[in-house]
Parts: structure tokens; sequence; C-alpha cells
């Protein structure tokens, strides 16, 4: 049977909500406990860009709401409440809606969130946009524009390849970001890729770095990868979109520190380079000396 | 020039805040000061279905934030932040995308709010997904399922043709919300129009009602529609949908101070009917005696 747009919403609001949750999805808002201070987030994903019809519908329904917790993580701050919005084509089966929906509140579940609301709409192709809200970390949220020349850049995990099917399942990195707001300078999370993203922070804090390739941590599906495109495992993980770790930066008199409450969380963060004055200039370190840094990443264009 | 998502959200980081923002576009997340409790929701558009390429894309952005600021504005809360998330075609000039943001921005400071935060992404045809909060009244907000027998029935204005126009120009009834959340027993906004809309209240509250025709306040964009259409311009007025007036419940025994403060406020609400008890059966009264209730009115459907 074809999707019909109050079904749906029925079967959203027959959810049991948090206790922050005072009014769920049925009513023209829904009405939520918040504490003093938000962020707030939102992000599109369109059927042929971020997924194609191929795609698992419960792995995309789980990727438009990890993308925003993704967004939320990489303040320090814990995700919330989520609202989806869906343009759905006029005949797909309920039963294959109810899988994206179910995708949704399992990843709205697994970061420790509510889906609290959400608009359907019939369209020729499937498109979700998802909102998120969440608490930030005691010490307030970690921004771009706070790094500064002598911190030490990391990753929270191993990066490339991740089209294979990663960009898809992957958990945002909440844990880790409350963990990291205690002792990173900046943060962001790693959307379009290591190259373009670093110079976002970079940008943001008007700094310049030096990346060591060799430190760079290469995900074994960017060597996957690598095997059909003839292109190199580090290319794949400066350049590929969608890994969805934490890039941060910690200033260096907190490593000690760092490291030890990391071995005790059982964190395994990854250094790959530091942040350097205005000027010094962008570079990746190689075998064969130091290289400009480039951007080959992933960015929507018109 | 071809608009980039880079310096687009440079653009929308430009604009000045409001105070309750601590940081506004152009970080992961935005992040502002809140109330103890928020009212939340989310609505898509898409060209096409709620708006065509003939139309003024400043008028576009306008609605694609007041359609969000009519669903707080039912909830009788006053609306505090907006995101909006845009599929643009990779081709639209970067000026005819600055009068999109544009339309939202004014759309934002005209409800007394801000635009926080987005996502632009490159597509096929244009679309719009808002996500709103705001805060709820002081004695809560007003839901729809909270009517009771022997309501009386309002709504805010005259009703029908909002396509020649109204639903691209509209201005969310937030003011209104916020004087009606001190009387009115159960609210929302007429966005799929009256008939199916007090069938969502009568539903909520579990009750039925008489409307009479004589009483429903005839637009007269409703009459000029119906001189094309043929239709009466009362079938506009019940069946069309987008007015984005609010539709709400008033209990009899507050009529009197509530027609004194509409009139010392400068309102001018029009009663229409009752709210009656379930099995009592759901009627237009028209000069030929009672006729069923029918639902003519717009819903996205599979």
């Amino acid at each position: 049977m074809p999707w019909r747009e109050r079904d749906l919403l029925a079967a959203f609001a027959r959810k049991t909500p948090g206790p922050a949750v005072a009014v769920g999805p049925g009513d023209d808002c829904a009405v939520v406990s918040v504490p003093p201070s938000l962020v707030l987030t939102t992000d599109l994903m369109a059927e042929g860009t971020d997924f194609l019809p191929s795609h698992p519908l419960r792995s995309v329904g789980w990727k438009s709401v990890m993308i925003s917790a993704s967004d939320i993580a990489a303040m320090g701050a814990s995700p919330l409440f989520f609202l989806v919005a869906a343009q759905i084509p006029p005949g797909m089966e309920e039963d294959r809606v109810l899988e994206l929906t179910a995708g949704m509140e399992a990843a709205a579940e697994a970061v420790g969130a509510s889906l609290v609301g959400g608009d359907l709409s019939a369209g020729p192709s499937l498109l979700l946009v998802s909102a998120g809200a969440g608490a930030p970390p005691p010490g307030g949220p970690v921004l771009r524009s706070t790094a500064r020349a002598g911190d030490l850049v990391f990753v929270t995990g191993p990066l490339g390849g991740s089209i294979l099917g990663r960009h898809l399942t992957f958990r945002a990195r909440v844990e880790e970001g409350r963990f990291l707001a205690s002792f990173a300078s900046a943060m962001m999370d790693i959307s379009d890729g290591l190259s373009g993203d670093l110079v976002h922070i970079a940008d943001a804090s008007s700094l310049d770095f030096t990346v060591s390739a060799a430190a760079v941590p290469v995900h074994p599906d960017a060597v996957a990868l690598s095997e059909r495109t003839g292109r190199s495992p580090l290319h794949h993980a400066l350049h590929d979109g969608e890994d969805f770790e934490l890039l941060f930066t910690l200033p260096p008199d907190r490593l000690d520190d760092f490291l030890e409450a990391s071995r005790d969380r059982g964190f395994a963060f990854r250094r790959i380079g530091r942040m350097t004055p205005k000027g010094s200039g962008r570079f990746l370190e190689t075998e064969e000396g130091p290289r400009p840094w480039r951007i080959l990443s992933h960015e929507h264009r018109g």
C-alpha cells in the first residue's frame, strides 16, 4: 500500500518519547524541555548525491539523523532532539517508508536523543532534511575558530573509502566529542574530507599547519578503494568525504593529561600534525620533504 | 556568477544575530540561549508543489520561514530561531540565491526571530526545508487535542483563494497566537484548508462539530478565484489550503472577556461554529438545513 502522510505521522506519534518530550509528533509543533543553551544544526540529503536508490532505506534514514548528530558531536555537545522532513515519491510502499523512519528512530536512540517531529511531502525523488538540537558541554561548545599556533592536530579514527559503505552506517562520535570538549581548542567533523576540513579550522582560526603524511590514519576501506581507483590509500584518506570522524586541535601543554585520560577511556586518537602561525604555509610532510597542501575534497558547488 | 556553498554560508554569517545567538552560521552548529521549554517544528517546500519557478525568490524564501512561524504561532508560542536547508540548482545565479536568503531573513525578522544556520546543497530543483524553535506562552502551548464539547469555533481571518498570491506573502499570525494562548482551548493553523483542519482538531479532541456556512469569512481572493473556477466562494473558503489563519476553539464562559480583550487589541476574529460531543455528527449548516461535512482539502498523498 502506498504511504499516506497522515498514517505515517500517526506512526511517528505512537513512539514513546523521552521524559523531556511533553508533546511528540502530531500537533503543529513538538514541545520539549531544554537546557539554558542549545546547539542547533540542519543537513540535507538527496538521492543521487548522498545516497543511491539501491541503498537500504533503513541505512538512509539512519544516515539522515546521524549527519546532524555528527555536527552536534563536533561541538562537544550531546544530541537531544531531532526533526526530519522528507520528500517521498508518491508511489513508495508504506512498508518501505517505515524502514526509513525506523532507521531515523534507531539513529536518534543510538545517540541518546528523541525523534520529536517531521514533515512528509510527495515529490519526484527521495530527499531528507534533519534538524537537530543538542546540549553543549559544561565548558561551552568547541568551535572551529579557536585553535592556536602550536596546537597539535588529531583525528578520532582512520579515514578514507567511506563510500564503500561506512558513509551510510557510521555512528556519530558523540562519546568522543563529549570527552574531547574538556581538551580540544577547536573541533569539527570530517564531512567534506580531511584536506578541506582542516583548512576550515585553519581559516576560521587564522592559522597555517603542517600534517605528516605518515601519521594520517588510513582506513582499510581506503586501501580497498585504492585497488579500484589506482589512487593511493593516502589520497583517499586525505580527500574522500563523509568519514564523520572528528578533527580537533589540542594545546600541547594538555598532551600528557589528554593521553592518559584517552587511554583510560579506551580511545585511540591519532595525532597527525600541528597548527602554525599564519604565513608559515600549509604543508603535507612526506618522505620526500614538505609539499603544498592540496584540497581535492568534496564541496557542493554551483 | 553561479552560487558556491561557502560564499553563501559566509553571507549568512555576516548578518548580526540577536543577543540570544552566541554562535551564528558558519560553524558545525549554531549556539543559542533558550527558555526552559521550546516548541519545535519543520516544514518542506518544493518547487512545483508549494511554489512555481515563476514566483519571486524573495517570496519563496519568505514563505519557507513563515510556514514554520505559522506552526509556532498555532501553539500560541513566539518564534525564536530558524534554520533553513536548501537544495538549489547548480547553475542558479548567486544574486538570485541571495534574493531567496533575503526573503528568509526578512521573514525571521518580521516575527522577531533569528535565522541562525542552514545547509546548501546542489540538486535538480529548488527545495527548502525550514526548522523553527519558539518559546511557549506562559500558560503552556495550545494543543489540537484539548477542545471540549460546547466550545465555540473561531478563525482569525477570511479564508480562500490564497493561491492568487497570499500563500507566498502571508504573515504568520504570531501576535494573534500569543493573544489567543490566554483564551483558546485548542488551536492550529489552517494549512490544508478549513474543512480538513477542523477535522484534525475534532479527531484529536474526540469531538464532532457544526459550522454555520453563513458565518465562514470569505476572502475577496476566494470571490475572485470563484469567477475563474465556477465554484462558489464558500467552496474556496472551506477547502482551499494555505490560508495560514489560526483556527481555534473557545470555552463559552470565556466569550465576554475574549470579545472585550479582542476589541481592545483591534482583532476581528470570526466565530464560525461550535464543537459538539462525539456521535453528534459533523455538519455544515446552510439555508437549506444541515449538510454532512465534506473534506475536499489538500493532503500530500501517496
